[in-house]
């Protein structure tokens, strides 16, 4: 029991055999008609996942580095650019503004709120560049990128969306919304070990790389893009991990992804009813939008940071505390990836014998692992 | 026969069964004590084969990422620095400094020829910092950096160096020589797949870093250093890899880096020896310091590139052609990782046959591999 290990948490998400199987293959070389074929599938199945017939830039890194890549290969110091935060992941992209030295107009919420939409389109205009987060995985909240998206149109600013922890796991209709550039990471729903990150760019946003002066090299788009329409990649990528995404990319077509979406909003809705079951307030919001993360306050007197540590170190669970301001205050179940009913089933199980632990009794016994059942034979699990 | 195939090229290369299997574990979350025995044990094996007490930080990213970081870390626009090159590689410092808007020193050598380090130390004054490579892979050189360090040494110009197909494969005694910053990648000499990448950072390194202006995030040393020595990464790293690095450096350490290095210069001399007993001319120097790629002419009339996609599409031996200038010039067998004497037998049978289809002919039949398996009897090995 001691060593079994569950990883419920917004990333790194488990690995499906399938994935893990692949990325066993001995290596290839990365000049060569085997890796083309590699290249040219794992593209099309990202833009397939992605929803668009943009061109989707292979990087070796973090989603990190693919966000870094968008702020560097857009602006000039100096550019006035938007940032719209409301959680950590946000406020990243303030960070990258000023580390390349922008005049950045911010537009904030409070932690766990959902981006106004109308006041990013406000502001919007005389920006270069709207940076803005899909799935806060801070706070649980999904933003409306498609209302921003409408919002941001008139100013003619070009809107660049961290899907890190949501590409593939909730809608995020690329070319649909007319969103320029998707960046994201094959660490979460994508079902892949970490250290591949991607970008979509538009032809709106290529014209703004054309003239961007920041420095750039290893993550310089048209240098992806010249290498990659030859199928090739500029510097040696991540074979194996490109191997792995490969099969992921192929599973999550295969099963559609209309129906992962509805499988993520199924796991997300009993992860949240089973949660107020056992007697805590949700901090994420308490609707279908807040499909990847589920974010919920302690109980008074009760240790957040605690509580997650008390899952892990005594279940092997791994759900994952809050982070800056909301350290201790919260505890996140991430539910995307390769999660089904019985690990949502495991978390909230897991969470009510840690709380126990520090004194908390929920109603019943099993209270919240009863609720998620109720929820899955209601959509038709029974 | 069709599918086997045989990765003797200068990276990336095999991946031994222990590492392989090391990689197949299931991922863990990156913020745990058992990521943070991951990351030291990784980083104090890295150390190791480094010959270094300096910090030595990982990131997410090709080597060239590495390289880019210590542009972007130490410099400013404007600087002046020193790129001393003579191949592909050296010629990426340029690429990487003329990106960072530096004022550019350059030292040449032509591709193939050594670098003169008593001519870099000359050019060395005034500049800040000094760029060159270690094992110029285009060329099969193995520049001495010791004697470079040692003229550059009076000019207080840090020094950098790209080890990226050298680190672990020959030797690199970055205390004992003084040089200031080692970067390195991870799918050559050090048996993992691409995508993790090293730069050690000397104290005086990290003064300059403390004053340097040129944007950078993701491979930010100064964020690194402070996550690694929490035990942590700034960003998701990519734990798979690292699981595969850990055992990698763990199995060097077990044979011990002088006994590696011993071994891989009896593979480059039977590859050396073979080569000329084809009839070959070689490219790179006759001598024990080329240990990491053998690099030899082609015969009148005979295409290299046709000669290196023969051996790949007939035989499944991946070697390596030429870059640049020397497309078609010259192939490359590159001998370093997870290679054996059998390999270097493989490549020069491989060798003999491509060449025969193109109606070339040896003195005699096997002569190349007759005289790899002289060399290796001589050596000990009968």
């Amino acid at each position: 029991m001691v060593d079994k290990q569950y990883l419920i948490t917004p990333g790194p998400t488990p690995i499906p055999p399938e994935v893990q199987t692949a990325m066993a293959a001995p290596l290839i070389h990365h000049r060569s008609p085997v890796f083309r074929a590699l290249l040219a599938d794992t593209v099309s199945g990202l833009q397939y996942v992605y929803q668009t017939a943009n061109d989707v830039l292979v990087f070796a890194g973090s989603g990190t580095a693919a966000m870094e890549s968008a702020v560097s290969n857009m602006t000039s110091p100096g550019d006035r650019v938007l940032v719209a935060s409301a959680g950590n992941f946000g406020e990243r992209w303030l960070q990258l503004a000023r580390a390349y030295e922008l005049d950045v107009v911010q537009v904030e919420q409070p932690w766990g709120e959902r981006l106004d939409a109308a006041a990013v389109g406000e502001q919007a205009s005389g920006c270069r560049v709207v940076y803005v987060t899909h799935s806060e995985t801070s706070t649980g909240v999904v933003h409306d990128v498609r209302a921003i998206a409408d919002a941001v149109r008139p100013s003619g600013a070009v809107l660049v969306v961290d899907a890190v922890s949501s590409l593939g796991g909730v809608e995020l209709a690329t070319d649909e919304w007319g969103v320029d550039v998707v960046v994201a990471g094959s660490q979460k729903a994508l079902m892949t070990p970490p250290g591949l990150a991607f970008a979509s760019v538009s032809e709106r946003a290529w014209e703004l790389a054309a003239a961007a002066r920041a420095p750039r090299y290893a993550l310089d788009w048209g240098r992806t893009r010249t290498a990659q329409e030859k199928g090739d990649t500029p510097f040696t990528p991540p074979i194996s991990l490109l191997f792995g995404l490969r099969a992921a990319v192929a599973l999550i077509a295969e099963r559609g992804l209309a129906a992962g979406f509805a499988h993520n909003r199924r796991l997300a809705r009993a992860a949240r009813e089973g949660v107020k079951a056992l007697g805590l307030t949700l901090f994420s919001p308490d609707d279908a939008s807040s499909a990847m993360v589920t974010a919920f306050q302690m109980p008074d007197g009760v240790d957040g940071q605690q509580v997650y540590a008390r899952l892990r170190d005594r279940f092997g669970i791994v759900l994952a505390g809050g982070q800056g301001p909301l350290r201790g205050r919260i505890v996140r179940i991430g539910h995307m990836g390769y999660m089904n009913e019985f690990d949502i089933i495991t978390a909230l199980s897991g969470l009510e014998l840690a709380l126990r632990g520090f004194g908390y009794r929920p109603a019943a016994a099993g209270a919240g692992a009863a609720r998620a059942l109720e929820i899955f034979a209601e959509e038709g699990g029974g």
